[in-house]
């Protein structure tokens, strides 16, 4: 299993340096008056391509979860081994701290950084569009939801053979698309923790709870759902 | 039937969700004075990718229309079978306003949300450029014929095996790309409706017969023309 | 052959309307201060998607070409017949005619609308960004010439089954991201001619030749390069 | 072996004509106060879209590196064998070469035209966003070694079939999304050169070097590094 093990960790080390990478350093970044950056929208692709090409480099090894979410929803829709949850569950959360660990170590080579929310997600007052607790858990959850009926579908022995990883990527640059005002995108409890360690104020530590939760909720009702949902009839 | 109805549901609620919930949360984004929003660029990837990902993740559940003017065109282009019309179309309404009720929870989330148009569709004042009837007819019904044009010939027997969702999804991205300054683009009733109901001005709601005719029409002229133009010649 | 040329006319009818009618429509688009146009950006992707859904959806009819340039190239580089090759051209041009005659159709139905440059391409102070002729014939060929080695080399015998429209596709995506600024991109002489045709000026007109020549030379130069090149050894 | 090194010269010729080209030429395009061009964002498709289509267009006659750092990562890797190594290294930079040239020529037909940076990659002073050599160098060899990691695992025998084209032309995208803003991005030692020696301002070929080395270093840990990761268990 150590390969298994090994592929996830860099797998969710990309997917933290590359989404909150470019978060952080090339979201806004002006030339003059004009805005040369990235904004959300090349956010949203730069965390989806990380799963997008991870899914076609070590899809074959490890089945590219990359999220503890993901490999709950795929064990409850019984595509996924009890036995191997908590391992791949704590090389994500490892790889994701390397990820935002040398995002942090690159980020501070310009002169006067600062971390600030250093990507992270939150609700209330560390929303980036300053929505509310509720507003974030329901978001969270459905965003989950959702990405896991995507993979859940997209891996289907029916659907299209090889191309489940362009179905998986961009449908996590969808979900950046509409929620990352709200949450600032999380529907993955490694890439949060690993921010937030990161961020200058503790108060986004103190919220964690709730990326872990919704994430692992949303996608544990999809989870039962496919199970149904993909029986074929009769 | 129940779970290609479930799935049709599932699929035109995450249309809905987040087409209009990424116009309605992230297009305009400003931090400071800098745009960071998705603006109508990524407003069109966000509908794109929601057919894309439904496709690849129930095309093998349902056949992913999520669009009553998708399944008459098809009907019409004799793909698709009469009795399951009026229970598609009706899932396909109730999905959408699932979806639009909860990007409605959502976005109340945030202190001083306003529904406004709430992404509706319209046409004179309420088209989003001031585009008059006349040209918003033309382009709805043109539209939805190159949608359904497509639709029928990236799933023609003779057609790349699989990657129809791809041709699919990245269609309708296009379709907004052209669009969203003249009608909002719809090429969808069930979308159209599903906004409207939610929308501040009630007049929004008094449009909405526009966007079931022409995306309608266009989509069964489409069904009719690729019916003679896809068979193979004698 | 008359599907096969109806097939082309709908498909050269998009191009032209997708590509100039989102750069008419909906580049430029201010909501108070903030653009949510789709900038050159999403223009590129317009352009591009229309190949590619074209390319999905009319492939297997007729080939997709959409652009007397590579209908040349396709000939000179041993795919495509002399005998089909006039008539080809002939309905891409009327094609392209009539999407840009529904385009202006659509975008004279906003209040103030002029025409302008209506898309077209020029040289000179015709050039969006001011470039010479030179730089512009230079342009047209080189961009002309990498377009056709994209497309016989992604319908090569032994380039990945199926896959070309996505190839084709974001190589016209591609070029626009390169060379709008300098000659508003054509590539495409059929394209040109329909846009130049509706522009005000009437100097766009006069410059039309340009973009016969420098397109269906860069395509005939690869059309023989590749010839040797996709030649296997030995 | 000809044919081999004609295709990699007019792929390196490609990549650094677009990928350089689209910075150069359209990434900053002021139309009165609205930023029209295709910013960072446009740049790294742009990029990623050179390797995507050649490696589509010329995949089955060169293999498509394009870049001496991937023709050394895939040489470690077992893939490459080194006979053809320094031929390779040689023709991607004389394709560099001339691609920034024609580049040179096209943009000098703009009135007022100066080189300025003209793309190229630097550190300290000459980074985009000023930063330090030590967080160039580490995220040059990080993004290679990642770029590597996908070409590696996109192109096993147990990856999808048909599709690396796509992980890698849009692993390089995501690569540029990220990095921009700290090294201008190189992760290619081909691309750097022929940039730099177009540069008006002659520091940056005297960073060239870091180019050569950081790249260079990336890929070959990861060469070595798949070479274990992709061996199949047992």
């Amino acid at each position: 299993m150590t390969k298994k093990l090994v592929a996830e960790l860099i797998g969710t080390f990309w997917l933290v340096l590359g989404g909150c990478g470019s978060a952080v350093l090339a979201a806004n970044f002006l030339s003059g008056d004009a805005q040369m950056g990235i904004t959300h929208l090349g956010v949203s692709f730069a965390f989806g391509l990380t799963v997008l090409t991870m899914a076609f480099a070590i899809g074959h090894i490890s089945g590219c979860h990359l999220n503890p979410a993901v490999s709950v929803g795929l064990w409850l829709g019984g595509r996924f081994s009890s036995s191997q949850l908590l391992p791949y569950i704590l090389v994500q959360v490892v790889g994701g701290i390397l990820g935002a660990g040398v995002l942090y170590m690159v980020a501070s080579g310009k002169a006067g950084f600062e971390a600030g929310g250093f990507a992270s997600n939150g609700y209330g007052e560390l929303s980036p569009g300053g929505y509310s607790m509720g507003a974030v858990l329901l978001t969270e959850v459905v965003m989950t939801f959702m990405f896991l009926i995507i993979i859940l579908g997209a891996t289907d022995d029916r659907a299209p053979i090889g191309l489940a990883p362009i179905a998986i990527g961009l449908g996590l640059t969808l979900i950046h698309l509409i929620s990352i005002p709200v949450s600032n995108t999380s529907v993955n409890p490694a890439r949060s923790l690993a921010a937030a360690i990161f961020a200058t104020d503790s108060a986004y530590l103190g919220q964690v709870w709730m990326f872990w939760l919704a994430p692992i909720v949303g996608a544990a009702l999809a989870g039962v759902a496919y199970k149904w949902l993909g029986q074929e009839d009769g």
